[in-house]
């Protein structure tokens, strides 16, 4: 093994880091590169050597995270990567592992970041040479963009968008109007305090005609004072739950004039004479160019929910490690991860993470292999339905490892106590961060429904008699239903329960049994009560149902597939107990579908799946030091006094309440304290 | 009706107001009593008259917070309850509507005053004629107390708890002494920068013997200098997740003496000598004293959960019922509560709201009866096992409740959408005071414990023969134990299943299944892993769900109690709606236990279940925004833009983002912005 990867230091974290049945380097090397260490060790060199980057847990004002997110996104954007480590890696592996380091060192600046490759991106895939100056001026600073879709009265719908672009032809300008606060552009990052040009979808209008949503890159701010333009409304969005450093903004437009030009006419634009011609033959192209670029935001989102994750599990098992609370004798107390509901507590969520770091980066590896402009060229057709699965397996993946990676984080604040409610203790801000996710970039309860669509026109296929063959090969076992269907559970041992080829079979079967309820019921309804009220009162127990076992399905399919490719024995067992543990506690969930469908019957089933998530989390417990040890950032960018490396929580926690500013002496208020009873 | 309830401003509200079942006034004056709305009422005046009740989301530092919670709770305090309300409510019921009140106003002023009633309650419960004057300095605010149980090291295991109290006869002197960091007394509400004295337990030594842990109140600040005292180190804990208004502290010894009167000697004392000398004949009387105050303190937690939840509930359902997104057709939006999986996400947790507000109603009454000055003396041995069956109540109510109010409080926050994500909405810091209850006044894991526990010595019972006729009369049902674990599910409808009596019979057989087999297999273990393990490892879908399926037939059955009560058909009609919904939805939850045990069979039973929740979400929806309005406290204390009781969100949310500071200008480092690029 390379000196890259130190031994940790000795402590209270011994006690399990002793018992792990595998080595924690050969995992990590497994998972990340040994080229992706090294890049990661250097890069961290570079930050703790810039002030900006530490964080030392005093309480800021708005103004003030702000401030400091800016300088850390400029911070970090000067960094030239490429020559700051030995490490192989080419540049996008750079870039890539700059973010992932970000998004754990400070999501907000990670955050303030993909703000404006929004704004690069929609002038890169949908403006023309004219416009590449802009994408220019950004990477100088010279401007800073953000990217306006969401209005305050619409988000998911986004034929409900208001905002107006009028073609004036007499002075080849566009008129952008706000008709009222509702249609007011909001949520965009950076928007509130910074950008000087926003990329903004609008209403097309000519001669009285409509166009649809276009997008227009738009000139906000004056970029050398700051001051937003005469006609142009542009207000910070204020304090939100978490990530405070970004300046979310409202944009309201007072008929507004901009240039012909700001029109971004890659496929389409307007003549001199207000005609409008499309320049896209096959709307499939189009359609599937911004896709591709959802994909890569989505996929960037997923991934930082894994690494908010981590970081809670990280803390919360180290912490359980290292807490001793009662014991079986008096004078003799055990680590709470000793205790059965401890380990039920946080070590399925440890699995959760593990298949959800595989997993991301498989989904990034699609996207890299069909959308990046060195992919091989696809034909449209192939490249389109290739999409399609891919909406579909993101939309799920965000949707449903979202709410697990949710409850984790919650569930890892609490089993740290009353010293998780500490802000020292870093799970607070995690959380506080992490809930955006749950609703910007496509909210999960509509975006779930990406994933049933798709798969219940699959099972249209399927019930028609054909033979289903995705690009991606997700979804090939439907072919294969009528068979599938006809199973049941054979497994008579926790054991076998816990071996993947009966995980993966119970997920087949769910995903078929599913697909045929929910579209059974969606043709029952449609009768009824029409498509739209049809597809809405089929959503619970059916559609979200089937696409979150759809989504274990793959997601575990996929661990597998990298468990196979594990060259040492150990980090292949130990990955298995996870690939176990994740399997059945997820179907867990789904028994009373497993009775409903006569997938099991009798007692037993229950009992069997209840006994295997308990030896699972038995038999894992005393690896879960290691396993966190494995995926966990370093103790500078963990910044938390309950789940350092070294386990020494009670110097770490004295330190950090001690050196407080403040933390000794009086308040300034004091004399209001001692003087308030003489208005009694 | 009195004018005492007015009608609410017409609006987008409306909508839904105009197809409730039920009249909102009448159901509020079940559940609230005229009395207790006249004055909640005109105490919302008195505090609406004074500046400082008054927020307007604008950001605060640490500090400030701290300062303004100390005004609220002083000023509150300074108000003569009794003269303000021609209400008849008496002396007592004031206090507790003023709690309620704050609860939801300012829950960090309401933890405040909880923490000086700690410190004032241990004075009067163990302390003698010589600590009253203690008291009523507290009252005339010339000193500040707290009470310092948890150490850094041990917070549930109390036996734990390592501070050290040594007489010292010679000088007739304890000498208080914290061995190290570990055993710091930390935690404690107000310690960290206001409390003058504090009740500190320490394990009490003299001559070398060790006579437990024992309370003493001890000096800590000079009450005109709020200087601590040399030999003691106080600091504050610093920024925490949520009620940063609250100073929590940390308390250090340093072999500091304090008189021996500061000992709390009414269950024993300490001669000159030095001989220990218990008062106390019967221990069970100075435990169910004991016990007495903790019930009052934990029912105030439950009730403030419930407050908690029901404001997090009024934001989110007024909100779905003003927000409109797709439709059926283009231009024809309908309100997201009209989805379904709106419904299924919110309106349980409203039946939650309503179970837990009748509920926590029940638990005070129950300790009012039995352990307040004014209730009727019982004889030791009933009042213990009255206090032994409310323990169970407690426990199981402060976790399981606890932990779907914090469920409930994320799944509002997530059902507004993006703008749910805004301090302004007011779910924020809802979610983040609420978090301190999962892990204060008892770990909410370690408690429900205690249920099982109880559950489990009345099944002894039960499997020797006997009749259980417990005080409170809650678990009675088990004396019928082997005629109900007979029966299976009748129902073979809906309708059925979602009847009261269904429900109670599925959760009393819940109750008798698990409590057998928690019973057989904490025997089975006890032989190979003896009694410390054989209970860990009992917890998971043994004694947890035991505990959990008790408090939802306990609370399910008082709540039919209430219901035959309502005088109007139309409430009882609603409220046996909620009944239903709470009753099929949390079942639900138990379906593989139905399963296991036999008491439901084939397909069949997940279907129905399936089918009433759905059923029951559609029955419930066109009543929610009345449901709501019954509970949800005014405006000025709901304080969100999104849940005003005029539905104004979009004015509201306009009004807020304009209004705040610093929205519309430049930040003060925007020549940062602008000059960064001379960087490169």
């Amino acid at each position: 093994m390379l000196p890259v990867l130190p031994d940790f230091p000795a402590g209270p974290l011994d006690f399990y880091r002793k018992r792990a049945s595998f080595d924690w380097k050969k995992l990590k090397t497994f998972i990340e590169t040994e080229e992706v260490v090294k890049f990661q060790n250097d890069l961290l060199k570079v930050l703790q050597a810039n002030p900006v980057f530490h964080d030392d847990h005093t309480s800021q004002t708005l103004d003030e995270k702000r401030h400091k997110t800016l300088q850390r996104a400029f911070s970090i954007a000067d960094v030239d990567l490429s020559s700051i480590s030995t490490s192989k890696l080419n540049n996008s592996q750079r870039q890539l592992e700059t973010l992932r380091t970000m998004a754990q060192l400070s999501p907000e600046s990670c955050a303030k970041r993909i703000a404006g490759e929004l704004f690069t991106n929609a002038l890169a895939i949908q403006g023309t040479e004219k416009h590449r100056k802009l994408i220019h001026d950004v990477e100088t600073r010279k401007i800073h963009g953000c990217l306006c879709m969401t209005e305050i009265g619409h988000g998911s719908y986004t034929n409900g968008m208001r905002t107006t672009a009028t073609y004036d032809k007499d002075k080849r300008e566009f008129v952008l109007d706000t008709p009222d606060f509702q249609a007011a552009k909001c949520w965009a990052g950076c928007l509130g305090k910074v950008s000087t040009h926003a990329v903004v979808y609008a209403q097309l209008y000519i001669d009285g005609m409509h166009y649809g949503l276009q997008g227009f890159v738009v000139p906000i701010r004056d970029p050398k004072t700051l001051l937003p333009f005469v006609g142009v409304t542009v207000a910070d969005m204020g304090e939100k739950i978490g990530l405070n450093g970004i300046d979310n903004g409202v944009l309201i437009f007072d008929k507004y004039r901009i240039p012909a030009d700001c029109y971004l006419n890659k496929y389409g634009d307007i003549t001199p004479e207000g005609d409008y011609i499309n320049y896209i033959k096959d709307a499939q192209e189009k359609q599937t160019i911004i896709m591709g670029s959802i994909f890569v935001a989505r996929i960037g989102v997923i991934g930082a929910m894994e690494c908010y994750g981590t970081k809670a599990l990280t803390i919360a098992i180290r912490y359980a490690a290292v807490r001793r609370q009662f014991g079986p004798s008096d004078g003799e107390e055990v680590p709470i991860l000793e205790y059965q509901s401890h380990q039920h507590r946080l070590l399925p969520y440890l699995s959760v993470m593990y298949v959800a770091r595989f997993f991301s980066s498989y989904l990034s590896e699609v996207v890299e292999g069909l959308f990046l402009d060195s992919s091989p060229k696809q034909n449209p057709e192939s490249l389109s339905a290739a999409a399609a699965e891919l909406h579909a397996l993101c939309s799920a993946s965000k949707s449903v490892l979202g709410w697990m990676v949710r409850d984790a984080i919650q569930e890892c604040r609490e089993a740290c106590g009353g010293h998780g409610y500490l802000k020292v203790a870093g799970i607070g801000h995690i959380r506080d961060d992490f809930d955006a996710v749950s609703t910007y970039d496509g909210e999960n309860h509509v975006l779930i429904q990406q994933t049933s669509n798709w798969l219940v026109k699959l099972w249209s296929r399927v019930e028609a008699g054909g033979q289903i063959s995705t690009p991606l090969q997700t979804a090939n076992f439907l072919s294969d239903a009528s068979r599938i269907l006809k199973l049941k559970l054979n497994a008579t041992s926790v054991e076998k329960i816990s071996q993947p080829e009966d995980i993966l079979q119970a997920y087949q079967w769910l995903v078929c049994y599913l697909a045929k309820q929910t579209k059974a019921k969606l043709a029952t309804l449609t009768q009824t009560q029409g498509p739209f009220w049809a597809r809405s009162n089929t959503q619970v127990f059916y559609a979200k149902s089937l696409s979150t076992a759809f989504l274990h399905y793959v997601a575990l399919r996929h661990l597998l597939t990298k468990i196979d490719a594990a060259a040492n024995i150990e980090v292949k067992n130990v990955l298995l107990k996870l690939f176990s543990l994740y399997g059945v506690w997820t179907l867990e969930k789904f028994l009373p579908t497993l009775y409903q469908g006569g997938y099991v019957q009798g007692p037993e089933a229950t009992s069997l799946v209840h006994d295997a998530i308990l030896a699972l989390c038995h038999d894992v417990k005393d690896d879960a030091v290691s396993l966190v040890d494995a995926m966990a950032p370093p103790d500078f960018i963990l910044n938390s006094v309950l789940g350092a490396s070294d386990g020494q929580v009670y110097q770490r926690l004295k330190s950090a309440i001690f050196m407080a500013p403040g933390a000794l002496g009086r308040p300034s208020w004091w004399r209001e304290v001692v003087g308030w009873k003489n208005k009694l």
